[in-house]
């Protein structure tokens, strides 16, 4: 029998609805606006993206909702607490992630920044090369997307160091925890790769204090969230020349403003959120079978941490 | 017992005595200003980077000449054809340009020409993501280079062409030789990547014609020689928009003049001759093993072919 899936989602809904729809043909997709009454009440799971919470209020069944997103602090923060919510965990994802972080780890270990800047002065002025093993890449957050970056660093030589919250050892990775472990970790890190999730822990967590851990000319890579970084102590850092060059690809605030100081900051390359977008055709076969393991056997997969957040 | 090896070089002549020395304790490495008549008559293999051909004259009973460079184009243009010239095979080489290969093929293929421009007009501007899969790239030499930077795209999911003047299989990467072959090559290559030897056959090997083949939206890199690629023609494709992009680490004079055009045009990346730069510390190893294999049993390691040029 066709079943009906709640759609809960702000921006694409035509194109999620027809990628779901592809992955899912024994269910009907409908976008909120298009349900019924009937519909409504009868739902026990929804999928959404960034979902305005009136709208998962009007779903008074619901057992759990399936984000199509990694990044799920705002539905953590805005959804009731009784509410199961089940954030994306895509391998293409972590892969794709893995791949950006390689790419901008190489972009520094190149130099392109200073070659930009040479080239703009019409200067040949060519650097002494580093070997990658002088270069140690110190992550934060070793989950599923830092692994897999880790491995791919590890495979062109670069040393990997590792941070979580909690212990969480990987072969080949010299792994820290907790506040001590962050400082200790930082004081031999040359480029800090930040995957974390945004939690309260975790807002602000890269402050003036933490990068002052940092040796002289190191870098920083942002592909996580905007306010894990504290963005004054990163400019006041990158002025006095402490830090070499920041890549950010998140920010406080997204689309970037036009009037931030950031756009045109010689330290810094900004980026458009575009380091991990989601494969939306994988994105949706992983949420039909997730639905299907629940409607096979009421497994639900595992739960964001509403205490932890993620 | 102590043998004299005269260093016939011009630039760097101190830091490669040192290396040299280190490496090969049981002889002495005497620069050529300072080499005694009798030395000079006595010589029989010589070291040599970019050498004076009237000093390497100066040495009637010369052998061999074992470069310090992989790059010998000018030692085959100068030197009398009876004098056996060994280039320098350096796997540490071969991965560091491997490694570059690879750096700035994600640099193409994570959009950062693109992300850069946008940046500096403070526009958000994200361009949908592909996957390496949809960008195969042409490796134009397919030789210890280029089998090395072939390795390394293809870990990273990108498809490997690769074209030789004669046949040359590899395993995973689709073989191209000849001139047709070349052609074929490059219509379905989205990355052109430079590797070849400069020689009379490959001087201007990357014309209008060659360019016109690959398609829309297509890119190059040249790591190998400047004079391979036509300079006016790359310039005029990029000007229509055929081409992309080209990251350029050779040209036809280097240091590039300040007022070459290259400098400022917006389609290409100028790097100054950093993609591989010779590690004297491994560069003077292998030059030592070749030298006491000589020493011990006659033998000359494989040398240039003077009408080949490589």
């Amino acid at each position: 029998m066709t079943f009906t899936i709640p759609l809960v989602a702000r921006g694409n809904v035509d194109a999620w609805t027809a990628a779901l729809s592809t992955a899912m043909p024994e269910a009907r997709i409908v976008p909120f606006a298009d349900t019924t009454e009937a519909e409504r009440a009868s739902a026990v799971v929804a999928i959404a993206a960034n979902p305005d919470p009136a709208e998962l209020a009007q779903l008074p069944n619901l057992v759990w909702v399936q984000s199509l997103w990694a990044g799920v602090e705002r539905m953590v923060a805005e959804l009731p607490r009784g509410l199961t919510v089940v954030r994306l965990v895509d391998p293409q994802l972590a892969e794709t992630m893995a791949e950006a972080v390689l790419a901008f780890t190489l972009y520094l270990f190149r130099e392109v920044p200073h070659y930009r800047r040479a080239q703009e002065a019409r200067r040949w002025d060519p650097l002494l090369l580093r070997l990658p093993d002088e270069m140690p890449v110190g992550i934060l957050g070793l989950g599923n997307l830092g692994r897999a970056a880790a491995r791919r660093l590890m495979a062109q030589g670069f040393p990997v160091l590792g941070w979580n919250r909690t212990s969480r050892p990987m072969e080949g990775v010299e792994t820290f925890w907790g506040a001590d472990g962050l400082d200790a970790m930082l004081e031999r890190t040359k480029v800090a790769v930040v995957l974390l999730p945004l939690t309260p822990e975790t807002r602000g967590l890269v402050d003036a204090a933490a990068l002052a851990r940092l040796p002289e000319g190191a870098s920083l890579i942002n592909f996580a969230r905007g306010p894990i970084v504290d963005t004054g102590a990163l400019i006041a850092a990158l002025d006095t020349g402490r830090l070499s060059h920041a890549v950010l690809d998140v920010f406080d605030e997204e689309p970037l403003p036009a009037e931030s100081p950031l756009w045109s900051h010689p330290g810094i390359t900004v980026l458009p959120h575009v380091s991990a977008p989601t494969h939306r055709a994988t994105a949706a076969a992983i949420v039909a079978t997730n639905i299907r393991a629940f409607r096979e056997s009421g497994t639900i997969p595992e739960a964001v941490d509403r205490m932890r957040g993620y």
